[in-house]
């Protein structure tokens, strides 16, 4: 049963390879989370079409809806992404573009927080201030600090055992988390 | 049969909707073109599946390999499209994505123009800088000016008769065909 | 004297001109603002050198002091500026570059609300997400909605008067204001 | 005598600190361009004194009349840049917004290059999009790659012996430069 001292959060990974460094840090999250804090992972956002307008006006397809609903059910989001092409994923805009749609946007008003990850030293850090563009228009309340952007992912993030190995990036996605159930707390307490 | 003083042009549309603004400017682009410049729709970027690295491991899609040819095959590429979230629609971002991928990138070097349009007063502004960053990677040569910003769409163009009906849309866009021609023609001219 | 629910709101004005938009629109903010709200404006942002660290080495110059005390002891921040060059005025940005180095960031969890204006269409609004872009940094909160970009300001700001004339503006401003006075509330609560 | 096989570089440089990297850097650039290419170093943009439209009406400063003729007459302009603020220095910034207002810009046309360099991971990689994207209005010519991003500057540049020590770093500003003569010459010889 949920109480008031507990927090859900969820993720959405910005990318569809079954070994991505991404989905395998969402996976570490539950164990790198406060205690009052459970943090699942959302539906994979290639389940969603591409988005058209003509198809919205059909209605929408059940994985939006899917979708929508468990964004508005949780505390919090955590985004955790790579970056392509010096910004946000196609695929994972194309989720953020459906549910913007929705009569109720999910993200508005939302805390949301965003790691991402790359081979390379940037750790995919240009696609984080794209996003966080697109999150002023849908008024998502995005969390400043710590920004989390693993460079090197390769030797950190053990893809095949579902887990962060690298020790300091350990600490800095705790201390992301830590700060982002303050926040969302606090946005709870606002809103009951 | 080709000749050195005609230009192929090529557009690239961000949304899907049959009866969406960015397709309808596409299709009046032939006739606003300079003589010598020919100017055709590429194939639907909905037609490419989410870009998924385990689906590029088994091979690249035939949608993905045709687009990247028919733009390898072009003298420049004019992306028409919409702001999706002050940012490039995912469908968009999603074939970038892909062509990114392939093994000689289709758009390095490649002269690139921008048009963008939208029901609102910024005609799509915020999606053009986040597009040209992706563009740098990409090692696009993307034309700067006049920019191509149709703002209040809805009464500039016509989406049933496939035109642009306000006159100084058209005027605009016209001088950015000529200027786009007059890059593109510099650039056959150095790879010659 | 101050209580627990007033307000006071200071303004940072991003160009130098005497009878700028933006100076004129600051000095409108208090006639707009709700009545337990205070707004006055900090000193001109002309005022600071530039940023220098050899003569930061030296010891901060007594503009600088003085404008991140008077930060300090807002409630939030009302910067209202120009556009120059698709970006933020550099004078404006020198002066966050001085903030930034205070040995107590000023800025760091402040409420922080923008409003641009130009005598274009778009109001300003390519200053406005580098300007966010340098927020994320400086760890402000910054207002997500309503946005304030006032397009053709030429016909909707009275330089002279010192006061926004055009209805339509006086309303989203005001909308801003109080949207911005409760969130600055709940974080001084908060804090509290 | 200049020659049509000679090019003249100029450099911009974005921090005022006496042992700046930056600065540095651009000390050393001579000694690695191409041997047809001779790089010298723009006044300090700390010779200009903040943007003001009431100062401009009064006549332009002679320090932004020297600056931009110096410009006019280059072949090619290397901005050397920290990142400050997850963007461009306000002082570099300032430069660029008188420069914007002079009758005839001297960027429009002109290739440019972008190097920056910090003592952190990113090497000022956030300066530089922003710095991309006043280009576009400027009209600037902006080499896409090799993009020069000095990360761990300390260990790199000797800010006393005025040179990079770094061999990987050398060799990629090494290669942009290469890149950019060819650009330059290209753009040279389309002019003449």
């Amino acid at each position: 049963m949920p109480d008031q001292n507990s927090l859900r959060f969820v993720t959405l990974v910005g990318s569809l390879r079954r070994l991505s460094f991404h989905a395998a840090i969402a996976d570490s999250l539950p164990e790198l989370a406060p205690e009052n804090v459970t943090v699942t992972k959302l539906p994979s956002v290639g389940l969603l079409p591409h988005y058209d307008a003509d198809v919205q006006a059909e209605g929408f397809p059940q994985s939006v809806l899917d979708l929508g609903n468990a964004i508005r059910e949780a505390d919090g989001v955590i985004i955790v992404t790579p970056e392509y092409n010096y910004s946000v994923p196609g695929v994972l805009k194309n989720a953020l573009d459906w549910l913007s749609r929705l009569p109720t946007t999910p993200l508005a008003g939302k805390p949301v927080a965003i790691q991402s990850a790359s081979p390379g030293i940037f750790g995919g850090a240009r696609a984080q201030y794209h996003l966080r563009q697109s999150m002023v228009f849908l008024d998502a309340q995005v969390l400043n600090k710590p920004e989390v952007m693993v460079g090197g992912a390769a030797s950190k993030v053990d893809v095949e055992g579902r887990t962060i190995t690298d020790q300091q990036t350990r600490e800095i996605v705790t201390a992301q988390l830590k700060a982002f159930a303050l926040v969302a707390m606090q946005r709870k307490l606002l809103n009951s």
